[in-house]
């Protein structure tokens, strides 16, 4: 390319281009600086560009405010300095802006639409056989989730022994033919047989990673982005310092201006050997730093929790750590942290040999109301054994469980709700109860009692004397709302002796 | 009467009983003594007796020996001395003597017979209409249950506010006809219009409840009786402590010849207000000093843990105090007091309001096998709605839940473990595994290994390369025991990817 090219009209916190000419000598990932500086009314914003590939660097950049915008480009990949202006118009419909943390515990969308977390999990989607990838896409058009964890590196696993679509360094990776399912854990880290050079970036692995973090943003669903990951056989996972830092900002100068990422530095960071605390802490300052829309950012826990209360944790990402309870300490980590509770593994719904990947739907939508009804938010993920290896929770495809219209329910349940998220509340000790958040500790008027495994005939419930109350009853398993009467001072449900009911309580006079 | 009647041939572990005239003025229970030295060939043994009405009474001894044995019987309770022999003969069928702690966390009768215990409770099941004593009677004789836990004294509580068939003192009750279910609360403890004198007991009471323990004896169950509880509104809760003392010493002097009794303190003991630790102290040396067979002591908590680790608790006789997990701490309960864990309450069967008593068949059965493959022992109950109020859990009756014929299922299994209780062992973290108890650090030859709510397709084990051994799939909600194969080495076994499923596994070459 001989000239500047960019978007000349982008929508509020939609993703402006602009693409240049620069040097591709020598190695353009390391050896040149772009940068871009974006004025608008409200905002002054610098940010870093990327080599693209074949001569060409790119900047992105997302508008927060509407009006005109005036950018100049400059560093040393060129001699010259790129200048221009474009216009941000208003959103378009579906298009809330990046998600935020609100109400301390809670999640909106920054124009204030609440937004309810409902996850599920394909680590390597985007690096499967491309006819998959659209089935995965269609999957998630059709089901309940508005948000997906995936990575940018591949996996190297149990299930994942393939290889991937592309790798994201030049080089050639190790011979996987000699892996098999005994044998693959011996090839972890860094074996003999790879060739990578970890300074010279794939753009084309990106470019297609991008072109998935779109399409999840035309579907509404948030991209929970796992940067790093120890499932490796290639070295990724065990790059020095000054490669790792060259990936994180080569990463966050690419993926940034996407208003539907989400940072997670990393899946089970606790099981990546080589990297200590001290690295996360580096990684979340770049992220910091660079990231100039703060998007939300935490970090996966294995076995040992990070401390989420980090200044630059936004939010809590966390893998349970007992085979019994996990939801059900979601309203101690709330008050530990004070920050929003998000469930990312709690074991999935399969039957695989692993504990955590061998759930029913039953258990795994019991764990997601628990979630919900203590003030949190819970992650799903589907592990059933399937002929061609292929593994919701790795590879996306279909999805052949019983929870998913479940939490389409639970989803809609938690839409109907009047704040913008719930709090645990003082309940009797054999059951879990919710309010708004917003009134926690006053009469809010909406109140919703889960009852889980247990299955009571009847149960009672006393506000006040001075209210008339509608009281409904929720079968989340068979997924139906009936209404159980109006009410005024002690009064009494009854409930179909059942597992999985709740029951929801609201002031209408 | 005017002389000794006593059984001239009782057999070993049998009740000797010799009845003797005596004072009648007075307050016969508190005025006179009465005491039995017994000497055989290899004990000699002085028992309280007891005054049981209309001038007669009683002391029973319960022989540990075969053979010839002398008595005297003397005391305040009549000018004269009384003296006899008897012949204690071999053992009936199904007569093993009293059940000892074996092996530190196990049980065995005392002709070293291995006891799995697999209890029951229906506390005020002797007080209810003969016909339901009977029915409940029938109940058992058919059931998997060889322990069942109740009380001496009536109860008030929930689905509890009819009048017993007897009382255990003279007097007369408060009018009950004032009790609803909404106001009985207000009625606990000692509430005005009873009119009981706490220092005269009801002989026909006891005689009663004896005879159910006879009953119980004849179908080889054991009679875990409840001393003292809460539930009350008669006062039998807030006695003082002289009253107190003279109850242990009368119940002592009554029940102890009996060998299937067991001891329980109290249930929920922490929930009377009125006794202190040293209360609960003072009647455990009570007990330890009278009663001269050492029957089974413990004592059962509400909120808080008596400790279990006093000398006099033989084992621990736990309630559950997580919603979550119960006999999920088994093994940590068998570290911590290193005696046999009973875990009497972990929620029942059901469908009342509450979240003890409306659990799943399939969570109670969950809860059984968790127990067991840790090393412990776990309580059934049943709390299921009845129009007429008759709930197994307190009153007996027939039972309506699931839960029942798997644990019948499960006693079979462990019937054919080659030694006398399990142990927890090393295992995976998603399975809980058992080996038998003599056997731990060994290669023992014998494996339970319990899936729970987990549901894989298969799981792999390895034990040797030198033995052979023969894998089982046992559905243990289904009831279904398959053979899997013979294997050596590492081997794999396939499991049909459904909830509740164990794998047994034994040495055969």
């Amino acid at each position: 390319m001989q000239e500047l090219e960019y978007t000349a009209s982008v929508e509020r916190w939609g993703v402006f281009e602009a693409a240049v000419p620069g040097h591709s000598d020598g190695n353009p990932f390391t050896d040149y600086t772009i940068t871009g500086v974006f004025t608008g009314k409200n905002e002054t914003k610098t940010v870093d560009g990327f080599y693209d590939g074949d001569g060409v660097y790119r900047v992105r950049f997302m508008p927060s405010f509407e009006g005109e915008y005036r950018f100049v480009i400059s560093g040393t990949f060129s001699e010259r300095q790129y200048e221009g202006t474009f216009t941000a118009t208003a959103p378009s419909e579906g298009n809330h802006g990046p998600v935020r943390v609100a109400n301390t515990y809670h999640f909106a969308y920054e124009d204030g639409k609440p937004y309810f977390s409902v996850g599920t999990t394909c680590y390597v989607w985007t690096l499967q056989p491309m006819e998959l990838q659209e089935q995965t896409l269609e999957t998630l058009r059709n089901g309940p989730f508005n948000k997906i964890r995936f990575c940018i590196f591949p996996k190297h696993y149990d299930y994942n022994l393939n290889e991937p679509l592309t790798y994201p360094y030049e080089g050639t990776p190790m011979d996987s033919s000699v892996l098999t399912k005994e044998n693959f854990w011996s090839y972890t880290g860094k074996p003999e047989g790879n060739h990578f050079d970890y300074k010279r970036f794939r753009p084309d692995h990106f470019r297609h990673l991008e072109r998935r973090v779109r399409d999840l943003m035309a579907l509404g669903i948030e991209a929970d982005i796992i940067v790093m990951h120890p499932y490796d056989r290639w070295g990724f996972s065990e790059m020095d310092a000054e490669c790792d830092d060259l990936y994180w900002n080569y990463v966050v100068a690419r993926l940034s201006a996407f208003r539907n990422v989400w940072w997670s530095l990393a899946n089970e960071y606790d099981i990546l050997k080589k990297k200590t605390i001290a690295d996360w802490e580096r990684y979340a300052s770049i992220l910091c730093e660079k990231d100039v829309y703060g998007h939300l950012r935490s970090i996966h826990n294995c076995i040992s929790f990070y401390d989420y209360s980090r200044p630059w944790v936004t939010h809590c990402s966390i893998q349970r750590t007992d085979v019994y309870k996990s939801a059900e300490f979601t309203d101690e980590w709330r008050a530990r942290y004070r920050k929003p509770v998000v469930l990312d593994e709690i074991a999935y719904e399969g039957n695989i040999q692993h504990g955590w990947g061998s759930i029913s739907g039953r258990e795994l939508t019991r764990r997601f109301w628990e979630a919900t009804c203590r003030g949190g938010y819970a992650g799903h993920g589907e592990t059933y054994l399937s002929p061609d290896d292929v593994l919701w929770w790795s590879h996306g495809g279909v999805l052949h469980g019983e929870c998913p219209p479940r939490l389409q329910f639970l989803r809609q349940i938690l839409e109907e709700t009047p704040g913008c998220g719930l709090a645990p509340m003082k309940a009797q000790w054999d059951e879990v109860a919710a309010c708004v958040e917003e009134s926690v500790g006053e009469t809010a008027g909406y109140y919703l009692y889960y009852y889980g495994f247990h299955r009571p005939s009847f149960r009672e419930y006393y506000f006040d004397d001075e209210h008339e109350y509608a009281a409904e009853v929720i079968d989340t398993w068979n997924m139906t709302i009936t209404p159980a009467g109006t009410f005024r001072g002690k009064f009494r449900v009854d409930l179909p002796g059942r597992e999985y009911m709740a029951v929801r309580i609201r002031r209408v006079g």
